[in-house]
């Protein structure tokens, strides 16, 4: 960890890359039922969270990330007023939910209570979501929440971290039969599809689990500082075979006048188109999508 | 760059971020009167080019950038027959142009004699190219060359790394008066133009030089594996106006016949999208896109 008197903080990626950062303080360490929960000040990209040493969110780039999982689902649901967050207790993506007026109810499930309080009392740019009033955050695995709750939904988030420990059960058929379950019928499912440089058969995996069960199925990119390779995935589904493209009105972003730091309407559309490679491994796993109303 | 008995090569980015490869051996290093020109094998990435201890390309991830380098302005120019290649001495550029068949002859102006000669011993997957009767190899500052040449262009692609030591002038006012004077009427620059993350500062100043003298000037975007934050950019700039997305015809590329490993007509377009916080940043000094004879 040390070298030329810094600290580095330093991530593995498949045993053949790592990625450091310049740290300083570690505000918080916290071993909970789950994983190392840590909160730690880096040298280039503000607080950032670190769960069994691999970087959750950093401050200098949360944005892109909980913009590209909350607005492109939001903004093609009709009209969301009911949006399940699992995982995510940073509150990052609640945060962009609650900035869609329409929204009157947001559960978050996060698994590990112990980075709901870290965030809480470290990281505000996130966490100060999770005390609006419209939020209410339940502290279960979300596996199990989706199994039992008799809520519905319009979006629901999967705000996962990488398929590993816990994590797993939140990448399988039966997780997504109750996803499913709890959706509205024109409900609309996105959840974190890893990457498609190291991560083929995750998305691969996911895809086809997702195709079981939904008329529509895209996968969408985005580039984000702090993850290995810089081009990560989201999926999309919607129960009632709502499109991405075809049903999202690029005006509606515009009439809503927000402002983002990584999205907007042309953002949304370019998300769904993949490198030659991503689309050879899983364009035969995708729906197709329909022509937008509005091209931008 | 010991840990464990592995070797790791770091790469330090802006102070606040390495990033570290496990490598194997070192198939060639020598020092040229510009830079250390390393070729190692690595355990991810397959053999990597090496300058100064920053990596340059990788086997593995190399035909992103080269395809994105050569192909956007080559299916925008409409009869690509003679271009110039300034940097690049690995060859995976020249690569790529030499695909299009109407391609007569391709100069590869290169500083550096030690990199091409690396590469040509140690990573035929992209020098190989520089073996085509098509292609002159002219070991020369780049800079000098378009000062005094008198031959003319279609295309111009300037394959140069970051803006430091030799490179400045690359990113200068100068050099690209005369890439402007060796331009044909219609004639197209291509530029490697650093990441929007680290380097929007570099973006700004690329992007003014080329508005000094170019009516129509654009960015575009592409991830890059082994790159830094993931995100990278190049500029577009045209001599005579052609549009990269107007006058981008997507029939040229399926009629082609090539096969790609990143780009396609769908990744050609969705490229030149840009983030909100690079657009907001850059917005004022790009020319507005023709809109495109066929959407895909």
């Amino acid at each position: 960890m040390s070298d030329r008197g810094d600290r580095w903080l330093e991530e593995d990626q498949s045993g053949v890359l790592r990625v450091r950062y310049r740290v300083g303080k570690t505000l918080s360490s916290k071993r909970s039922d789950f994983q190392t929960v840590e909160i730690v000040e880096s040298a280039g990209f503000g607080r950032m969270l670190v769960n069994d040493d691999t970087v959750m969110l950093s401050e200098r780039d949360e944005r892109i990330y909980h913009e590209m999982i909350a607005h492109v689902p939001l903004f093609v649901s009709p009209r969301p007023e009911r949006v399940l967050v699992i995982g995510g207790g940073d509150g990052g993506t609640v945060r962009e939910v609650l900035r869609h007026p329409s929204v009157v109810h947001c559960r978050l499930v996060e698994i590990d209570g112990a980075v709901v309080e870290a965030c809480r009392e470290h990281i505000p740019q996130t966490a100060s979501a999770l005390g609006d009033p419209r939020v209410a955050v339940t502290i279960q695995d979300g596996v199990e929440f989706v199994a039992r709750t008799d809520e519905r939904f319009d979006v629901v988030i999967v705000d996962s971290s990488d398929p590993v420990g816990p994590n797993v059960p939140l990448f399988g058929a039966e997780f997504y039969g109750n996803v499913h379950r709890v959706l509205n019928d024109d409900g609309i499912v996105v959840s974190q599809a890893e990457s498609p440089f190291y991560d083929s058969e995750v998305q691969q995996g996911l895809l086809r689990i997702l195709r079981e069960r939904f008329p529509r199925v895209g996968i969408y990119n985005y580039s984000n500082l702090t993850y290995p390779g810089g081009l990560w995935s989201f999926s999309f589904a919607s129960k009632g075979g709502l499109c991405p493209i075809g049903d999202f009105d690029p005006g509606r972003v515009e009439r809503s006048s927000l402002t983002f730091h990584y999205y907007n309407a042309a953002v949304h559309r370019a998300a769904f188109t993949l490198p030659a490679f991503q689309l050879e491994k899983l364009g035969g796993l995708l729906t197709p999508l329909k022509e937008g109303r509005i091209r931008v």
